[in-house]
């Protein structure tokens, strides 16, 4: 909560992924003066030309994104999380081992040195090498940012981030112990674009929460024992029958996967002996998916968390020093 | 096993599948004169031209493809299956409901009249409404061509077809009671071309058992619990860790997927009750990989069919008496 007025710049956020970049300009309470989308994910940079160096689209991408909020005030510190910090970002950021402390995150950003010019801190992600290796860009920092909000919470939660991929990460008194992907949302979109499944739905369906609900349903049922590489296909088959119309299968098939995911993620629960409490943080239409899926599989109604993103760049960079702590510095204000 | 010398041409019998079309000439005993294999599947016909019936698509490619084997023998009946049957093909089957008697197969024939020219005969496919509801097209005349050739497996046999879509044929009794669909092909194809794990896999790597073996072992490991939806990510992080060549990462993605059928599988036949034989048909390479899966997850290894497709359409026009019964009418041949 802010001390005093926003309105002095104290900060710049980059959340830079692979299929955009989103800019927030904020002040020294975390306050989001000015946020702008563009749409050069790392995979979809500007101008990008063969054989000049990789860093010229980072570059030209940075410049549009904030340029002119570092001419105004030179000395910002900037920040940025997601994919701009993999192999094939603008810089690797190191990937630090769970489990870890929440805190060591803030501590161990990477620069990205800008000769003459105002470098970039990149936040590490996370990999994960006990059972099955896995990685997290971008969504330690969504984590980061629900526990500033809500540091109660760190002592036994599971955050839930759906999306492309979605991530379950779970938080056991203040350090993050095990994270699990589901690759969710890109195969929806590779069945639907890219297999047969796309052939018998309607392109531009309206929302159609029966058949999202009957998705989770036959997802749960003995049928779902069969897995997911076998009641999708039941999409089709449906159709087929005559048993579901085009317009009802897009929401269909993504009942029969977030059901698939929350039925796996349920078991993986059941196996671990956990309880903890379940926060989702996300887009919110995607959000009321997961919502109605985690009470159809019999867990607990989940919090929803919001900002996570521009929260958790700016507590990292206060806590890695890069912005003083409120309360604001006495007034320096020309007179 | 041909009563007299092969060389009389007898039935054309296409498989007409999405993506390729394969004609043979066949003599009065079954035995296969000539093969023809063309890229004309009916989603791909040739010089298809808007505006024009769709059926002048299938009049092209059927031409190329025995045109001049009904020119030299205007009377050959001709037989046909698979998705040429389907609402997208040349004329819609029937489907057959199951469970059915297999003999009912031959009996149900959809003609396409041909003005002044052969008429084709094309083979129903299944359609399953109990449980979930599933569909077959190709492969019910498969199951035909196997059991045709081994009667005594028709008691209790559990066939199963790898391919872009496996199927999993359940017999007793000569019915078939039930089938199982899996888009394991389909999904492989679709993850590896159309989403994040294709980016850092090898393009044209060499097959590699260790990394097929260890996508099996993954699948069946308390890892495999979270379901396929996650575990396919690992071919990325383990790529990310130095732990999975890129090389080796489509086999292993290929044993993650076919490892998860596999156990699916076998859970529902834990379910049912049943023990089955088991046996293989299709592509031999791919029947290898089911093979490595099947005896990783306890099954009996199976027996491996050959040309059921062709054997499946001779006993199939056969039994709907388009050919007559060896053995071999007396000699018409000229003197």
């Amino acid at each position: 909560m802010p001390t005093h007025p926003p309105g002095r710049a104290a900060l710049i956020a980059l959340d830079w992924g692979t299929s955009s970049l989103r800019a927030y300009l904020l002040d020294q309470d975390g306050q989001t003066l000015e946020t702008r989308r563009l749409p050069w994910g790392i995979m979809h940079l500007p101008q990008a030309v063969p054989h000049e160096p990789a860093a010229r689209g980072f570059e030209l991408a940075f410049e549009q994104a904030c340029g002119d909020w570092l001419r105004a005030a030179p000395d910002l510190p900037v920040i940025a999380c997601g994919m701009v910090g993999s192999a094939q970002g603008w810089r690797e950021a190191a990937y630090l081992e769970v489990p870890t402390e929440l805190p060591r995150i803030a501590t161990r950003l990477t620069l990205v040195e800008r000769p003459g010019a105002t470098p970039v801190h990149i936040v590490p992600g996370l990999i994960q090498r006990h059972g099955l290796a896995n990685v997290i860009r971008g969504e330690e920092t969504q984590v980061y940012g629900v526990l500033a909000q809500q540091p109660d919470l760190a002592d036994d939660v599971l955050i839930g981030l759906p999306g492309t991929h979605s991530k379950w990460v779970a938080v056991r008194r203040g350090r993050v112990t095990h994270f699990d992907t589901f690759m969710t949302g890109e195969v929806y979109a590779a069945l639907r674009s890219h297999t047969i499944l796309g052939r018998t739905m309607a392109a531009d369906a309206p929302s159609d929460p029966a058949a999202f609900a009957r998705g989770l349903r036959v997802a749960g049922s003995p049928a779902g024992r069969a897995g997911v590489l076998s009641t999708i296909f039941s999409a089709r088959a449906l159709g087929l029958a005559g048993e579901l119309a085009p317009a009802a299968q897009p929401d269909y098939l993504s009942g029969l996967l977030i059901g698939h995911e929350i039925a796996a993620l349920a078991e993986l629960l059941r196996h671990s002996g956990g309880q903890p409490r379940i926060v989702l943080c996300g887009d919110a239409e995607l959000c009321q998916r997961y919502d109605a899926a985690l009470r159809h599989y019999g867990l607990d109604a989940p919090a929803l968390a919001r900002h996570a993103t521009e929260r958790g760049l700016y507590h990292l960079a206060r806590d890695a020093g890069l912005v003083a702590a409120a309360p604001a510095q006495p007034a320096k204000e020309p007179s």
